[in-house]
C-alpha cells in the first residue's frame, strides 16, 4: 500500500461509518475513501460569484461534502472488489442480513471489518460466507452519539474510545502487506487502524463481547428509556412533575435520546445476554425497595455501596472536593 | 432590617446550607450569617512568616473559613431568637426529630423555612409545634452534588435553579417588613429570598410536591443506584464488563455517587409516592422487555417515542446537528 489502509470502502456512511471516514481522511491514512450506500444529498444553492456561478442548482453527496469519504457509489460491488479494506458500518440488521449476498463479492486478500454493537450474530453470519483467502475480523468502536445520520459524524468522537476487536477463523492466519510493508495479520492491521485513529483496540471472542455490552451498555439503555418513558407517565398522572426534573434527571436519560430503530436491532440480536442483565438489574432493584420499605439503613448502604464501588471502576467517582 | 435578610440563621451547614450561606455574604444579602451545627473544623497550620506566625495550630471552624457563615455556634437557642429568618439545612431525619425541641425556641416575627427535599413530613412536624406569631415556609432548593458537606458548597450551585416553596398555614397571614421596608407576607419574603440568590421559585403544596419529586429526583435516583450496583454484579460473573463502560453508563449513573444516608431519610419520609412511580418505571421497564422478546418494533418505538417527549419536555433533546 502506497499510504497507509490503502483503499478503504466504507458501506454504510451515518455517524460511525461517517466519523471513521473522516478520521482517515483528516490523517491522510487511505489512497482513497469509497463510501457505498444510498446518495444523500443536500441541494447547493448555486453562487453565482463562484467558479460554478450561474449553472443553477447541483447535488453533492452528503457523506462528501461533509468529508467523510472521496466519494459515494450506490452500487457496492465494485468497491469491495477494489478495496483493500472494508469496514462495514451500515445497521446491525441488515448487515447481518446481507451476508449471504455481498460477502461473496470480496476478493482474495480483502480484510473485512464492521462496527456492529453485536458481535455473535454478525461474525457469524459474514464468516459463513466469506470467499477464499479474504479474512473478517469483528470490530466495535465504542463510540457514538444519541443520534445518527453522517451529519451528527465527526473524527473528534474516536480518541479515547475503546475499540473492542473479535478476530474471526482467517484472522490470525491469513497474512499480508501492513502500513510498514512487514506482513502483518487481519487482525493486526485492524488493530492498527483502531490505534491509528487513537482509540484503545482490545480484543475477545465475540460472545465475550456481548456479555460485557449487555451489562455495560445495552442496559443502561433499557433503563434510561424506561425511566424517561416512565416520566412521561407520572407527569400525566401528577401534572408539574417534569418541570421539576433538575439536571441528575437529564443525565440519567441522556441516551434515552438514542434512536429506537437502532435499538431494536442490538437487542434483538443479543437477546439471552439482555435478559440476564435486565434480570440483575431487577433483583438489585427488589433489594432496595425491600430495603426502603423496611427503613433498613444497613441492606440500603450496602447496596449504595456496590454503586459506589461500579463508578470507581469506571472513573466516575473521585475523592475531594474540586 | 438594615440590609436584606437581617440576621439570617443557617441550622446545619453542609452542602446546601453552605451554599446558601456563601451566597447571601457574597451577595451582601444579611447583616449576619450564623451558622448552627458541631464545630467541624480543619487544623491550620501555623505559618511562621503571617502576623500569627509562631503562635502554634489553631482552629478556625471550616464554614467560616470557607466563608459560608460568619461565625458558628453549637448551643441552636441564642441563634435562634435572635434570627430574623431561620434556615432548616440539616439532615431530612434529625430535620423532623428536632421540631418539638427547636420550634419552641423560636420568638414571634421569626420566618422558618427549610430545605428538605421532602416536604408534607417537615411541614407537617414543625406547623405542629411553632409558637404564635412564628410562620414556616418549607422550601426545596433544587440544587446538589452527589456529595455532601460544606467542603462541597458553591453559590454557583444556586443561579438557574428551582426553588420550591410549600407555604404553612402562618405563612400568608402574619405580615412583617420585608427587604424594602414595605410590609411582607413569609412567603413573600422567602420567595425574595430564593429569587435574589438567582434560583426560581415556584409555590406548591407539600403533596404536591412530594409526588412530584418522587418523579422527577426520587425515582432516577433509585434506578441510577441500581443499574451501577447490578453492573458490579454483571461484572463479577462476566469480568470485563466495567471495563467496556462508556460515557452513556457514566451520565446514567452520575447520581448513584451520592451518599446512602442522604437517600435514605428522603425515601422514608416519601414512601407511597415512591413506590407509585417504582410501579410506573417497572410497568415500563415490563413493556420494552416483552417489545424485544416479541420483536415487535411498533411497541418499542412507542415506548423510545415517550422517552423522547420527556426528553423534549425537560431541555434534553434538541433538533439537529450542533
Amino acid at each position: 500500500m502506497s499510504s497507509g489502509f490503502g483503499t478503504v470502502a466504507i458501506w454504510g456512511v451515518g455517524l460511525i461509518g461517517g466519523s471513521i471516514g473522516m478520521a482517515l481522511r483528516q490523517r491522510g491514512l487511505a489512497d482513497e475513501v469509497i463510501g457505498i450506500g444510498r446518495p444523500a444529498t443536500r441541494a447547493a444553492a448555486a453562487d453565482a460569484s463562484g467558479p460554478g456561478g450561474g449553472a443553477g442548482a447541483w447535488e453533492v453527496p452528503e457523506a462528501v461534502r461533509l468529508g467523510a469519504v472521496d466519494r459515494m457509489v450506490t452500487d457496492p460491488a465494485a468497491a469491495l472488489a477494489r478495496a483493500d479494506l472494508v469496514i462495514l458500518a451500515m445497521p446491525v440488521q441488515p448487515m447481518i442480513d446481507l451476508a449471504p449476498r455481498a460477502a461473496p463479492l470480496l476478493r482474495p486478500g480483502t480484510v473485512v471489518t464492521d462496527v456492529a454493537s453485536v458481535k455473535e450474530a454478525v461474525v457469524a453470519a459474514w464468516e459463513r460466507h466469506l470467499p477464499d483467502g479474504v479474512a473478517f475480523v469483528g470490530g466495535h468502536p465504542m463510540f457514538g452519539r444519541e443520534r445518527s445520520g453522517v451529519a451528527w459524524a465527526s473524527a473528534d468522537l474516536i480518541p479515547g474510545c475503546r475499540w473492542v476487536l473479535t478476530p474471526g477463523q482467517r484472522a490470525v492466519t491469513v497474512l499480508k502487506a501492513g502500513r510498514s510493508g512487514a506482513e502483518v495479520s487481519p487482525l493486526e492491521l485492524v488493530w492498527d487502524l483502531a490505534a491509528a485513529l487513537g482509540a484503545l483496540p482490545v480484543v475477545m471472542s465475540p460472545a465475550e463481547h456481548d456479555r460485557r455490552v449487555a451489562g455495560a451498555s445495552h442496559l443502561p439503555q433499557l433503563v434510561a428509556t424506561a425511566l424517561a418513558a416512565a416520566a412521561l407517565d407520572l407527569d400525566e398522572t401528577q401534572p408539574g412533575t417534569l418541570e421539576l426534573a433538575a439536571g441528575g434527571f437529564r443525565d440519567a436519560t441522556r441516551i434515552a435520546d438514542s434512536p429506537a430503530a437502532l435499538w431494536h436491532e442490538i437487542w434483538a440480536n443479543n437477546r439471552p445476554a439482555l435478559r440476564e442483565a435486565v434480570a440483575a438489574f431487577r433483583g438489585v432493584l427488589a433489594d432496595l425497595e425491600a430495603a426502603v420499605d423496611a427503613g433498613d439503613f444497613g441492606a440500603l448502604a450496602a447496596v449504595f455501596e456496590r454503586a459506589h464501588a461500579a463508578r470507581r471502576r469506571v472513573g466516575g467517582r473521585t475523592g475531594g472536593p474540586a
